[in-house]
């Protein structure tokens, strides 16, 4: 009998995250405050995140230990399955082997859970009552409201308006886990109405979102300010990803050649190829492909400097591939990829050529997002699509070659509020957006200056 | 480390259906042919079945061998995680030990694909290239959709309108796995057409959905009838469920006082409890509670009695409660539990004394839903939010006992395509319909005259 699904119990669920700092061949540039451009202290980031995040986020120890009540929940979900994608692989008539790692059994539906618990749990630690927070498709959102729920906290959700227009019922399911979420731009912080003043009709960004959320946590003495990416405590916790990947890969007795991921602020696929990396950095050849939409091509287009998170310039400032912090992406669905910048770990590691981009529209993204649904089962969720559409380039690459590589993808999360993204392409109305290069240059040379 | 989620390897996935049958006190009654009263053969059912599904559905062998193909499909998703709600019962402050079995990590949301796989599988081996069939939630006609779909066979499903008008997305899903999904009562069958003609704005019934796939499956060739629920075959198939169960809970050294689901046709039930029916026939005391809605009460307020499984008696006759194939019930959320009838086999074992039944309005269904997201994550289907209610209000009667019971729950689905219904529930706009008396008596004046 063949194996479809390489489960581990829960005892095989890692009680460490893995973080990647000490490990890094170079250390991450420094971080500045937005004010003085001096490097930033963890008393600049008290004021909207609580002590033992900012500890993490400049943490050189290699192993932090994931608190019993934070494991407590990750088992209503964890570990989650990789699987053997034979009915694909089958339909393609590759030799090439392809796996997925599927984050989509989560209660809200993708990796987000994984460090929505954990900061939920860190700011009902340290006496918060009540985050406010960004979404762009909703998935973070969504997370987050669970995460507060399930820990007692309020929860307060700026949806970019584009997303909260096309996907109504992640809203609901915000509210039914107790949230609260309104449309960004919003006319209930300064920043929301700064940009409702230059364009009523606004379809929001992440950028504008983040502004929002970061205004009303740094207002509130009962609130904090939760990032559902780019952050290294992000990526921190979704190491779980990867940490779980890797023995169910040695249960599978196979190893990557290929990891393939979609990144919009990259914590997903930051997420499991993290811990694969220092075997990369011990000369293993794996390659590691980052996959971006074509209509926000943050690392395919960008340069590598110092940036804002946001667009009103609250966030300190990171050095990364960045559109600049003022672009705002195209509507593409997937909401999740459209983001101006990227997270400083997978800046650094693409800095120094340990991984890979490329840009992908979002038409052939559905075509492969609809062969996976075919095959596989499973419908999965726009911004892994982007990612899908790659895999199966390489392994019909495979297929051409006779190279029987092993990939491994990251699936984020299921496209079941996604689906009237799906009519569109089936209906042969979705379109697809150029490289937006006109907007992208103006935005560009509103950087910062950074000495 | 407690323990949340009891899992089972594929190895233990079990490799055979259990077929009540043969264990059954007393026979089931007779199946009678529509036209003339008589026994039905297996002849009378050929036009729109294959011979292996009749056989399945007359069988009196103990054990069916689940065939390879099946079980690699199975595999896809299966088995299914048990879950201890261990935050619902510290919520509730009940000594009362709940399990709850998933079954909606299954592509298509519910266990519907349990059946569909199997029944897509003998058709393809039978020559068929084509199915038709009916759905009320829309959560069969989705997994019938994914069946087609991996088995390579089309599919048409008429889609009761209710439910089509308020879940659009069971339209886009089915039609991402290649189906086709039209609403019902249509104008392309002479069953839809004599329902429009009487009454154009009728929102449909499952009994009237089927009419108009049995109709479409027996007037082509090419193509056959499947259903989602009611006969043998369906409750057989089913019986992976609470196998595995069984197997689950020796791991968790626990065994059910009370097992609770909900029932529309009885499927999802049945495949819980049928394994553990055995015991009981052998004298252990647990009690078995099927739930239904106080809009549709079949087997808490109808006869049992021989009737039609469709609105326009092109079914066999078979002896069930029920009240009346004519009836339409009230535009309830839990589209699945919309059904006048109820399955043979769950209907003698209620008559034998063995199960019981009660029903529920579709509030506090929806509170005990609220309840149970807010708690274990997972937000449930409206119609296992019937079953929920039943043991939130068991686990406080143990709460008020001391009594520390274990209870184990059928959670047959997700509710990511309900979410207009939470929504209608959290702003205070959820009706609950009576219990329809005069419609009832009218329809139950239309049984027919078996003698």
């Amino acid at each position: 009998m063949r194996t479809t699904k390489i489960t581990l119990t829960e005892q095989e669920m890692p009680t460490s995250w893995y973080n990647i700092q000490p490990d890094l061949p170079e250390p991450l540039p420094t971080v500045l405050n937005p004010a003085t451009c001096k490097p930033v202290t963890p008393g600049d980031l008290k004021a909207i995140f609580p002590m033992t995040l900012i500890e993490q986020e400049m943490s050189q120890e290699r192993y932090i230990e994931i608190p019993d009540e934070v494991q407590d929940i990750y088992r209503m979900w964890r570990p989650t399955p990789l699987h053997r994608a034979y009915q694909l692989e089958k339909a393609l008539g590759t030799p090439a082997k392809i796996f997925y790692k599927y984050e989509g059994v989560s209660p809200a539906g993708s990796h987000k859970s994984n460090t929505a618990i954990a900061q939920a749990y860190y700011n009902k630690k340290a006496g918060i009552k009540r985050l406010a927070t960004e979404t762009g498709a909703g998935q973070w959102g969504s997370a987050l409201s669970l995460g507060c729920c399930l820990m007692g906290l309020e929860c307060k959700v700026y949806m970019v308006r584009a997303s909260y227009e096309q996907k109504p019922y992640r809203r609901i399911m915000m509210e039914t886990w107790g949230a609260t979420c309104i449309p960004s731009p919003s006319k209930e912080t300064n920043s929301g109405r700064a940009v409702l003043a230059q364009d009523p009709d606004s379809p929001g960004s992440l950028g504008i979102a983040i502004s929002e959320a970061v205004e009303d946590a740094a207002g509130r003495d009962d609130t904090n300010y939760s990032l559902g990416s780019v952050l290294n405590h992000v990526m921190l916790h979704q190491t779980v990803i990867g940490q779980e990947a890797i023995k169910q890969m040695e249960k599978a007795d196979a190893y990557p050649d290929i990891i393939i991921g979609c990144v919009g602020g990259g914590s997903n696929f930051a997420g499991l190829f993290l811990p694969f990396m220092p075997d990369k950095l011990k000369g293993k050849g794996m390659r590691i492909i980052c996959c971006e939409p074509k209509a926000c091509p943050t690392m395919t287009k960008g340069p590598y400097t110092y940036d804002y998170g946001d667009v009103a310039g609250l966030t300190p400032l990171m050095k990364m591939y960045t559109l600049g912090h003022s672009f705002v992406p195209p509507r593409i669905h997937a909401g999740g990829l459209r983001y101006h910048g990227m997270a400083p770990i997978v800046s650094h590691l693409h800095h120094l050529g340990l991984i890979e981009s490329m840009s992908i529209h979002q038409t052939p993204a559905y075509e492969g997002a609809l062969k996976f649904a075919r095959t596989e089962g499973i419908i999965p969720a726009p911004e892994p699509a982007h990612a899908i559409k790659v895999v199966i380039d390489e392994a019909l690459a495979c297929k051409e070659s006779g190279e029987a590589k092993t990939i491994l993808l990251a699936l984020s999360g299921h496209g079941h509020f996604d689906l009237s993204a799906y009519n569109e392409f089936l209906s042969g109305n979705l379109q697809d957006y150029e490289y937006p290069q006109e907007k992208i240059l103006k935005s560009l040379a509103a950087l910062p200056k950074v000495t």
